[in-house]
């Protein structure tokens, strides 16, 4: 079977003054009008959903955090997420300085693939889960990337639009459950669910 | 259509010195053979699966903690929980210290429903998701919850087994996926999915 990538989108992960901003603690004044700036937990529920799970431990599924400043970091089919949030931002704040982590491995858990989300894209579009899209289901979307090699997107910031960099390379995109509002991290959880269905036995 | 119960097990929620036990942070001493102790981010990030979706805003799924004492809670349906784990770990110190949060509130988002969890089936069984148990799939267990009023057990903690207090309770025991070993947070968002096609119109 084909694999299929899954891109988080615009990442709320930044550095500031040299720390991981997250403004759930820092009380930073950042731009009220910007809801994807230091939201790190974001993508970690988001990730614990979707990491170490059969289907990505076999390769089959592979992922990538595409962050705030345009950067696409590819993790480990084998990557053991730290599970406590302040090791999370540790490796995070690790990774957005030396661009792979640990810093100094050959065999890396997370790594730098590109430094914008066009190079990564290669010619290829992003098949967007969002709730502005066509009405559509999991299931179809799956299927959609399988057919076309192109990655599954997930914007991972807490509220606002797509920037340009994403839109102009979207495929189509397509909402779940009419598009019902959903958490970057129950889109990653009905995708999980999904593709345990797909990639395992049929009992289940 | 039915209510549904969903309870997390034996959660790993205790206060030490007054403070919420961490030992993702702490480095306090915690009997090596004991997975029940001191991880909050297991009930977190499993919460987070499973509030704020339509079938709980709806009524139609109610969520309970029982926590390693014993006691057993009961979360609003319409709370939104605390996303930062710091915020989270502050909520659930408060809970473990007066019972409900607020504390004054007379509209409380988590109260005390039971001092243990005999008085909260109060004579009805669990229906336990484990890897020990029979195989079996997540539509079955709904299907049969529904059909019983016995609630679906989660255990939430690390590791080791349920303890007599639940295992004494049991009604029967399903695994999922061939008994794949699946974290908290995997078999609620699994869980929540299934819970999402049930609950919703037949698109998504």
């Amino acid at each position: 079977m084909e694999k299929i990538e899954v891109v988080f989108l615009e990442s709320s992960l930044e550095l500031m003054n040299n720390k991981l901003l997250d403004i759930g603690e820092s009380r930073k004044k950042i731009r009220k009008d910007d809801g994807k700036r230091g939201r790190p937990d974001i993508v970690h529920v988001s990730l614990l959903n979707l990491m170490e799970k059969p289907f990505v431990l076999n390769g089959s599924v592979e992922v990538f955090i595409h962050i705030y400043d345009d950067r696409v970091f590819k993790l480990s089919n084998d990557i053991r997420l730290p599970k406590n949030y302040e090791r999370f931002k540790g490796l995070m704040r690790q990774l957005l300085l030396y661009e792979k982590v640990p810093p100094g491995s050959k065999d890396p858990l997370i790594w730098k693939v590109s430094d914008s989300l066009d190079e990564y894209l290669n010619g290829r579009r992003i098949i967007l889960l969002s709730e502005d899209g066509i009405s559509s289901n999991i299931d179809d979307v799956i299927r959609l990337s399988l057919s076309t090699g192109y990655p599954i997107g997930i914007g991972a910031f807490s509220h606002g639009g797509f920037s340009k960099r994403v839109s102009a390379n979207v495929y189509e995109a397509f909402s779940l459950y009419n598009g019902i509002k959903l958490k970057a991290w129950d889109v990653s959880c009905l995708l999980s669910s999904k593709l345990f269905e797909i990639f395992s036995p049929r009992i289940g």
